[in-house]
């Protein structure tokens, strides 16, 4: 077996990546609203030794739910019965920077990581479109850059807040009647521009120290909070050399904040349709696309590229003048239109090429090939794993298991059992030190 | 059996009402960081077909955990493992409408009542102390006529986005492709003074409508909240009399919002420190008592009555010059001085009559004798159940499910079985109408 370990991570985007999902054969119509589907799919995971399951989030309708399912039910509320319900994966959830307080959200992880015994991650993100800013009081998003500010000082004051504890803090001293040391449990006193916290934290240091922190950085902004806080991130690259460039930015940038580059893990993006034969998966694609309302995908390109859906004709290429947004646009937005622009796509192509999807790079194939393409990434350095979307939940995942995985395992790529407990061992993170403790020591 | 049923609900209040639970032989002093003690104690509760289970929240440290356990964990996750782990037992969890955003708050709250099957209740605080407000930028707490302003606001507002999708709103049809009717999923425009949210939710309406809405008002303001609003509130009467008068006052201001008399249930908080004779619950007592540090007595007196610790003399009345709080004073600050004032007591007697509890009123004796309490008051009609808080968990809980329990099924006060699936079931709460499908009718 190689050092370096594969990291496996699946997104249960509800029903599956493609917006027709639900529509499949097997598939539960309802399965984005119910706690069991989540669970069944965690426990596929787990049984396939992945690293974690993520769940994505959105304080708000912000796509067609006329035509599929939406992000919908909180996600640490879900991970929290996923966790009891699993023993070992990872549970990574995320929560926006924007619209939540600090203390707030270091109680929520906190309790979460507590209570899976060291299993917790936070996606942080920080909400840019307009649908959820009108649901918080704001009549349209904030600024870009505004939001990566708030959202540097929130990450900063969280970490100080589980910190807050020293380890040796609780005491439980039954003779003596000593329950906590209060000279072991500091107030964090921060005053800064978004916020002012005086802490302590309610709650012990959570197991791992930190919950894990996950960024999906794609903009500079993105990239620098990366940087400083993120110790995995889910990249959206198309291609390999976007990857590994990625990558490389990001160690880059990291070790600029005085971090090592085993600190911060790549995940990139990778949406599966497997079949037994290439020709089979090419015709589950074919399949999964002839279920998606073409109307449906018109309105959802039209969101993405923030046009009015009348200037997209479905046998042309994209209007040249779509202006780039004053923010530099989001992921999304660029991936689709770098995907677009590069083949020379008409509308119907570029539809056609995104797979219904939400701009990440999606492999079509066997198992074999599904392998083969994490094996080049992997050990080429693009990726250090991947953020699974498979095509329809349950379904897509029980066969990456039960026909990738086993490859991946006899190529020395991926792990065989779990050998830690907690989301930092799956992905080989060290555990922050507090810093009290050096000062004690 | 009597047609009228008692509801029973126990207050998780981590290892027990008593400052020196976490001391008793038996306990585990790690309990209260735990979330095994919380879903063992729920399953004792669900064993005795209790309504619910209930836990309160602070985002601060208020009390001196050098001496005993604090409200740490947060409660929508503990109740999301708690609902993994039981089947019917209903599940009240505390989130403060001055430190939250309503969006989030009818997340979590119908996230959590989808996933447990209708089980969720919403207890609505408004967060009166110094130590959360510092946690959320501000030098002191929000002014009490502006705390239930906003929770009145924010309380109308989470109604309604848990009312924006009619029940019909999911189709689900796989031949059609139709997944929700748009036109059965509605905005509330909402823009008042505190809080301006566009919706709809991103969640179907909850299995129960709306979890079941909780509260604690003792103060004018308090009791108008409830009014408006609660369901079910948690009392804190020190006296047959006096819970007799908030119960009518209660149910008389209700009717001024058009509400029905049954429709709001009045659960008073009772502390219990059970034996199987008199004198063995009074040694019991005893011990416990014995077991509170007289320094944290004074300082937790002090911190209620909020006047300097130096001023308490362990054998003098309580000064006579206390000042009310220009608010008029929380619940538990009013209850300690009438109680004090009533019987005259030295602060020590205060301290030996608070029994080291949080101003509820405390039972102290056999379990014929809790039985007999029980239903003195609930057939007078002076409370509908009762906010068990046990001296000790999970043991004083076990005492009272194995040995007060069936004493209240044989007198036809209390359930055999759970004859429901819902909290609402439980309580005999009807389901509230949503008003889209009236207008559709």
């Amino acid at each position: 077996m190689s050092r370096r370990q594969l990291h496996l991570n699946v997104n249960i985007l509800h029903s599956g990546f493609s917006p027709a999902a639900w529509r499949m054969e097997g598939s539960d119509p309802r399965a984005s609203f119910d706690i069991n589907h989540y669970i069944k799919v965690a426990k596929i995971a787990e049984r396939g030794t992945f690293d974690a399951v993520f769940l994505a989030d959105q304080a708000a309708i912000s796509d067609r739910i006329d035509f599929r399912p939406l992000t919908s039910l909180e996600p640490t509320i879900v991970l929290a019965l996923v966790a009891a319900n699993t023993d070992r994966i990872g549970l990574i959830g995320t929560a926006s920077t924007t619209y939540n307080e600090p203390y707030n959200i270091a109680r929520r992880f906190a309790t979460l990581d507590h209570a899976s015994g060291g299993r917790a991650g936070w996606n942080i993100v920080t909400s840019a479109d307009l649908a959820q800013s009108r649901n918080f009081g704001l009549e349209k998003p904030v600024a870009h850059a505004s939001r990566y500010e708030r959202a540097g000082e929130f990450t900063a004051v969280v970490k100080a807040l589980w910190d807050s504890w020293e380890e040796e803090a609780f005491v439980g001293d039954v003779a003596t009647g000593r329950f906590v040391d209060p000279g072991r449990v500091h107030p964090i006193a921060h005053s800064g521009k978004h916020f002012s916290v005086h802490g302590p934290h309610n709650i012990p240091r959570p197991p791992q120290g930190h919950p894990v922190l996950v960024q999906a950085g794609g903009s500079d902004d993105g990239r620098e909070l990366a940087a400083e806080h993120a110790e995995a991130v889910f990249s959206a690259s198309q291609s390999f050399e976007e990857s590994l460039d990625y990558a490389r930015d990001l160690r880059r940038r990291a070790a600029r904040y005085g971090r090592s580059e085993n600190g911060i893990l790549v995940l990139a993006g990778l949406a599966t349709i497997i079949g037994s034969t290439e020709a089979e998966a090419r015709r589950r694609q074919e399949e999964l696309r002839d279920l998606i309302p073409l109307e449906y995908s018109l309105a959802r390109l039209a969101g993405v590229l923030q046009v009015n859906p009348k200037r997209l004709e479905l046998d042309r290429p994209l209007p040249d003048d779509i202006p780039l947004p004053a923010d530099g646009g989001h992921t999304f937005f660029r991936a689709t239109l770098a995907l677009a622009r590069r083949h020379g796509l008409t509308v119907r192509g570029l539809i056609r090429a995104l797979n219904g999807g939400t701009g990440h790079r999606t492999i079509v194939g066997t198992p074999a090939a599904v392998a083969d393409d994490i094996e080049t990434w992997f050990s080429a350095g693009a990726a250090d794993g991947f953020n699974l979307m498979p095509d329809v939940l349950p379904h897509g995942l029980e066969v990456f298991v039960d026909e990738v995985v086993p490859l991946l395992r006899r190529r020395g790529l991926f792990r065989r059992e779990y050998t830690g407990h907690t989301l930092r061992d799956h992905l080989g993170l060290s555990r922050p030190h507090n810093p009290y403790a050096s000062a004690a020591e």
